[in-house]
């Protein structure tokens, strides 16, 4: 009987696969299908570990990347750093097992959650070398490193120990992985150097070094001293959990009521919401959480994804926030000197499937950006630069289904990578990435996600918008400006001449041609750290303006002004003036200066001036309708000095809310 | 000492990951991120082992996948075969446990290659409807069919059976899926209805019904009743193989001398390539397989990679072939009624990283295909469609690169995917695909694969310029033709009239502004399965034509030609005819029947004609330059029975070569 035969043959080459082996085969899902990639991927492993070791110690990074030419086609790189180091017994299974780590089980946002990457490495450098791996690992209570040579037993996924030995080091405390690997080191999009590059700029703390084959050294300095806080592990939240998934952590719990389970087990579930989802779910909570399964099971889910819960905390994530954006920007972008940081954005935290995630985006414009290119879009997920499979990745597709004509940028039918000198940062950060393969070069579709993402995107585009706008009145003002004082004078002067009349005081036809109030903000080159703002009041009346400067709460604290301001909200980062009257065509002037060092510039600072409504208003922001002034003291009281009418309510009260209503409308739906 | 705790702390946190928990968190990779997906996802994983498990059998495959909604968002899915059923003992680990599998080791083309797929499915369903899988699978040497109820431990990556029992069954021998599981149906681009589609053209040896929800039934029928033959487990090639995995199978041979190592276990290694290989790298071949290392493994390694070897087999492959390409293509596009199909192009077996790999390329054009959007691009891998991940896909991205604007598509800035109405159909066949991810989606980019994918494509659109440069100037002639007919009869008429003499005749003018021989190749509808020959001398000569008829072997053998040919070569599928002298402006016949049910139309036959050059033969092609008939019989005999000298020697050689090197050249570096 063939049959027979032929399901018994079958099912004697039935066999079990290691995670090695499969992987071996399989090299390209990890990123090491070529050797360029190879060696990208090696650092990247190498120097993740490391920023992670040193979070998890709160010590400032010193990375050390070495990457030296042997033979042909070979490649000796070396990944340092000053972390924790690894216990003796823990560095074989650390480096040379797949799926093994003490990260993945840990919800909280990491570089490295997969416990499959710098194995990886030494799994490639052994397959294409044949040679093992070397460890130093040193750590603060004992006096020598351990040095560990190793390679993957690819049959078994374990690690094979080639030598042990021991050495001293000058570090206190660290590690050092070596590996010799076929691949090929060279500049470019997609290289070593452009992914320490982008690691910089979102992690302004981390010192980094690379040496170059060719002896180059490279360095990143630190532009923060604050080593990011160790984000917290926090419980699984309700929100997006699947019920095989509630089961499997029920039968695990280690509390023996369903309340206590609820509410130790998850995050968001107050006793109050506990209550709640136990009574909607039919349940009284005195059940052993392992006995609760099938209708009683889905009942429960259904009442976890109903009762509301207290939304997830931000403190197991770790976003990079808005000042340290702009710093790692401006850090890395030195050279090419843009015109505008858009205030970078950090939405909220939200949860899919369970785990929490941000996106924070920030936005350049102008200066050396090259004009007619696609914009260059920087994707990051938890810290780490993306650069491969863009064209894979959640964050390439928020962008390019973005309409950004309507903001300001050029781009072919509305879709696709938008054209102009731009540069974006888009970085999620979760403690779980979605990544599209182990290689975690691209995060897949998800549409809780990419709401975010474009949410992120939009507010970062209106700002860019709203610059553009500005930039165009403001140059359109300027040209106007500088027709009128050009040729104002010169008509009148041979007008006089003509007539035989001594030159009129133009001031009155200045201003009623104008009739705008000019803020210019600027930030004096070689003054130090000071930012000016000179009022012109070009209009025909003489005013008394109440002005208002906003900024980082932190810079606020060091700022000395000059004028001393009126009043001051450390809490909200103001300050405000109201300023002496100032006549058609005259000027006055306010600056802020900081202590040497700080970073800061016009972008940073916000000003605003009451009662003067935006069509009369240059340079600078009528004060928002949120903000709990509509007719300020000053133009009262300059109304009342001038015995002057108050000014028409248009020209003091603008619909500040209206306006946002329908700019929300327009973009956040 | 905080240091000491912390290298404790984390060590503590260090555990092995399971790759089933891995898989559950990280489900995206598998394919199962969103409902749409995951449905397909399943219904491809099973349906993909159906085929090959039929394939194995040698059964013609009867596939049935019923998909019904259960609920707001859950679905059943079904998938059944009629292969050669599973052992009860091995269900439990073929359908729940990640890594385990038969096709991962064996090297040779199969649709699943990984040991994860169905087992993947079961994963997912019992995460989000926390209901088992069930399996039932008859052998055909049992009475019964075994039924498990199973999910997967996911801790340990082991089986759960919940029940086992005993069921009749009406299939002789076979193999049942039923999950239930979070998912969503709906047609569409990315549908288990288009996948279906896609297996349909490239399996045309399997049935496949589907059910959907609402209870429509697509049935695909087979259009080949061959089961394309068993792949075969061959040695791997040492072409591309690396240093590390060569030594490690030396460490695992199973021949004691290195020598009946090489012979027996690498593929195109001959006795004379052994000794050679062996003396290179200074061996004896009596060596121990395993005690080859360090340098005399790496000068093994050089040596394997320098000696020429014989070139990988085909037969470890399972191409679809020219013939079945375009049944497929025309089974499943039937409505569309393309103009053109271009003869399939299969290339030669190449090898990547000692896997042995070839591509095959479809291209259809017009008829209904839409003119104005994007061409539609069907990707395959081992006879499986991939639908999703279009843009990360090593297809696409050669594709995309080539310039199609050279071959008659419409190309903004000569990259990116061509606009007009054609349907590329591109398949990858190899014992190891490198997909960018374990939901087997997209090929990861490789230089050896797009080197391949990129002249097949140039093969293919080489055809496609053909054709159109032949529609091109067939469409002129055809105008020409019209306006001559029309306009001289007329003239002539007018002008005898004003003279008062008869009409003259008006071939000799005719023929001297056409001076073209016209062949009109046509498939006469209802008239059964003909191919019709209408040739006419439009030259100011009579002639006598010596004309050849190709088609595929195959049809030569079953076609009945009328008139009879004066020969047949059956090898090269060729008839020819000396046509009898053919006046100027006179016009002969020729056609060729099949049976009923042959599928064949005037795109499958090509027609030649001996000394009539490029410039005066239209809707034929000239005499190929390598074909042994350089001034043919024919021409000689009508020449001297017509008492003309010969044909100039430009009329009748055509210099094939240069043209067929010029566009070598132009395309294939």
């Amino acid at each position: 009987m063939p049959a027979r035969s032929l399901a018994q043959q079958l099912a004697a080459k039935q066999r079990e696969i290691s995670v090695a082996e499969f992987f071996e085969r399989n090299r390209q899902i990890l990123g090491f299908d070529n050797p360029l990639r190879a060696l990208l991927t090696t650092v990247k492993e190498g120097v993740d570990n490391a920023l992670d070791a040193c979070e998890e110690a709160q010590v400032l990074p010193e990375v050390r990347v070495e990457i030296a030419r042997e033979g042909a086609d070979r490649v000796r790189v070396s990944v340092e750093d000053n972390g924790p180091g690894i216990l003796k017994r823990e560095i074989p299974n650390v480096f040379a097992r797949l799926l093994y780590g003490s990260r993945f089980h840990a919800n909280r946002q990491s570089r490295g959650q997969q416990g499959i990457g710098i194995s990886a490495a030494v799994l490639y450098a052994g397959l294409t070398t044949a040679r093992p791996a070397k460890i130093t690992s040193k750590v603060e209570e004992e006096e020598a490193a351990h040095v560990v040579e190793l390679l993957i037993d690819t049959q078994k996924n374990l690690p094979r120990v080639l030598s042990e030995d021991l050495t001293l080091w000058d570090r206190p405390h660290g590690t050092r992985v070596e590996l010799l690997l076929k691949a090929k080191y060279q500049r470019g999009r997609q290289s070593p150097f452009e992914y320490l590059k982008g690691t910089a700029i979102v992690n302004p703390h981390a010192r980094i070094v690379l040496t170059e084959p060719d002896g180059t050294r490279v360095t990143y300095e630190r532009v923060s001293e604050e080593v990011p806080p160790v984000p917290k592990e926090v419980a699984p939240h309700p929100y997006g959990l699947e019920l095989g998934e509630l089961g499997s952590r029920l039968k695990a719990a280690r509390y023996s009521s369903l309340t206590e389970t609820l509410l130790k087990e998850r995050a968001g579930v107050s006793p109050r919401a506990a209550r709640e989802v136990l009574s909607a779910a039919g349940l009284t909570g005195k059940e052993a959480p392992g006995d609760v399964h099938g209708e009683e099971l889905e009942r429960l889910l259904a009442a976890l994804h109903s009762v509301p819960l207290v939304p997830p905390t931000v403190d197991c994530l770790s976003p990079i926030g808005p000042l340290l954006i702009k710093r790692g920007l401006r850090n890395v972008l030195g050279e090419v000197r843009p015109d505008f940081y858009a205030p970078p954005v950090s939405r909220p935290p939200r949860v899919r499937g369970g785990f929490p995630f941000l996106v924070e985006v920030g936005l350049v414009y102008g200066g050396g950006l090259p004009v007619d290119q696609p914009i260059q879009l920087l994707r990051f997920a938890n810290r780490v630069p993306l650069l491969f499979q863009q064209g894979a990745c959640a964050i390439t597709a928020a962008v390019e289904q973005m309409d950004w004509r309507r903001y300001g940028l050029d781009q072919r039918g509305g879709a696709g990578l938008p054209v102009g000198p731009a540069l974006l940062l888009v970085h999620l950060a979760s403690t779980k990435v979605p990544f599209t393969s182990e290689a975690k070069e691209a995060i897949a579709p998800d549409p809780e996600i990419e709401k975010e993402l474009t949410l992120a995107l939009q507010a970062a585009a209106r700002h860019l918008r709203t610059h553009l706008s500005r930039r165009g009145r403001r140059d359109q003002a300027s040209e106007k400006f500088a027709i009128i004082q050009r040729i104002l004078p010169k008509l009148a002067e041979k007008t006089a001449h003509l007539v035989d009349r001594p030159v009129p005081d133009l001031t009155p036809v200045i201003t009623r041609i104008m009739d705008i109030v000019f803020v210019d903000l600027t930030s004096p080159e070689g003054a130090g750290p000071t930012v000016r703002a000179e009022i012109t009041n070009y209009t025909p009346r003489p005013r008394v303006l109440e002005t208002f400067l906003e900024m980082p709460a932190a810079l606020l604290g060091s700022a000395t002004f000059a004028p001393a301001p009126d009043g001051t909200d450390p809490g909200l980062g103001r300050a405000w003036w109201t300023l002496a009257k100032l006549a058609p065509n005259a000027r006055t002037a306010l600056s802020v200066s900081f202590p040497p060092g700080t970073e800061v510039d016009a972008s940073d600072l916000s000003f605003y001036v009451a009662g003067v409504d935006e069509a009369h208003l240059l340079g600078a922001e009528p004060l928002p309708g949120d903000w709990d002034i509509r007719l300020p003291r000053a133009v009262i009281e300059a109304a009342q000095d001038a015995g002057e009418p108050l000014p028409a309510a248009d020209e003091t009260e603008v619909d500040y809310d209206a306006a946002e209503a329908s700019e929300g409308a327009r973009d956040d739906d």
